[in-house]
């Protein structure tokens, strides 16, 4: 596999082509960001860790049988994947109030919610990701019905996956964004990264955060809070 | 009927006890508030054309059928209604984007959509009246799936009833926000007040808006817009 023109550079990836037209080249970077790019930092290690936890966590899902768009780790710091067009949603799942939910709408933070929650954000930087209605995802044509359905049935499946697994390690699964996109075929397949810095992950113990909740918030050194999650889910997979 | 004690003062109306516990006195006042409490005037007038517009709006709606708290006109800037507990919902209908809804999600003010659309806010003026989805509103406990379906279908009747009286009047009704509260006997009835101050309003033929954008935005004289309304709508019931 040769890594040919870089496609797109996001805050926290870019992305090359190869010489397969299916398939792209995703190099995790040392940047930090929150609040909508507000906040910046560089953190020697981050690209890693997210690389090795997305790796590990996507393998996760294959064995239980969730399609995404993950072929392989190529590196510390990259691994293969699947092109797709990116739905320009954002899913969320949500097992325990925290973050924005609590903030927008008055909810103390840790407070369990009753069921799994999915809630859909426009992915727009420009709009700050707006939360969205199912009804304003249709009038703006986004997704369909049946989309909408698919993605909440592929989130909250993804999300009794690996909040088993997370509590075997220890760490109580809060909530955690996901993208899908829609490959060659027409197939959604979930995309993006599944990682500390897309999930609020909280020691069952201490509660003590491990994600990226230690960046927005000051709460203390970022890759030690990353480590511990890689190591909680066995390192990473060659070394 | 008599009035008795104040039960409740807010933004732009009094609520007055009578002596029967199963209505309450209503009375409109000159306030004028924007961008949750922000803006704010006095303005001689608006709270007896508010009072007028609503009443003939609740009746018209009663004579195609929609129960509402209405009971009647008792002067200028009074009626009377029927006591109910307020479902803590601001319910949203849009024919055509305007105000948050193009500042949220991007779309050009003015563009009609393929559809009315219906949203819930949560009426809690300390966290800005967030947007809720459904699942929300279950999880919080605000309404269950039958209620929110009943609320989706009041809004749609209103929606259909109002857009073509206005039509008739040389008006497009852009969007609106309705209350609906249970009376005693846990009936859904649509209640607050439908008026230049909860609806957007613009003239058919040349745009000019006819409701409280003419506040927010500064845009001349919000009584002239207000009368040209009441006006439109044959005038006060009682003179």
């Amino acid at each position: 596999m040769e890594k040919r023109a870089l496609l797109y550079e996001g805050k926290a990836k870019r992305v090359y082509m190869t010489d397969d037209e299916n398939l792209v080249w995703i190099q995790y970077k040392d940047s930090a960001t929150a609040f909508n790019g507000e906040k910046k930092a560089e953190i020697t290690g981050k690209g890693r860790l997210n690389n090795e936890i997305t790796s590990l966590l996507f393998s996760k899902l294959h064995e239980a049988g969730v399609a995404s768009h993950f072929v392989e780790r190529l590196s510390e710091t990259e691994q293969l994947v699947k092109k797709v067009n990116i739905i320009p949603l954002e899913t969320v799942v949500r097992n325990v109030a925290a973050g924005s939910f609590s903030k927008r709408l008055g909810i103390e933070e840790g407070k369990p919610l009753s069921k799994p929650l999915v809630e859909f954000y426009l992915k727009n930087d420009d709009l700050g990701d707006p939360i969205m209605t199912d009804d304003q995802i249709f009038e703006l044509g986004l997704a369909n019905e049946k989309e909408v359905a698919l993605l909440k049935e592929k989130a909250l499946k993804v999300n009794s996956i690996l909040s088993s697994f997370f509590a075997e390690l220890g760490i109580n699964l809060i909530d955690f964004k996901l993208e899908f996109g829609k490959d060659a075929a027409g197939e959604v397949l979930l995309a993006d990264e599944i990682s500390p810095d897309t999930c609020r992950l909280w020691d069952k113990e201490t509660n003590a955060k491990l994600d990226k909740d230690v960046f927005r918030r000051d709460l203390g050194n970022l890759t030690d809070a990353y480590e511990n999650i890689l190591e909680r889910l066995g390192g990473p997979q060659h070394v």
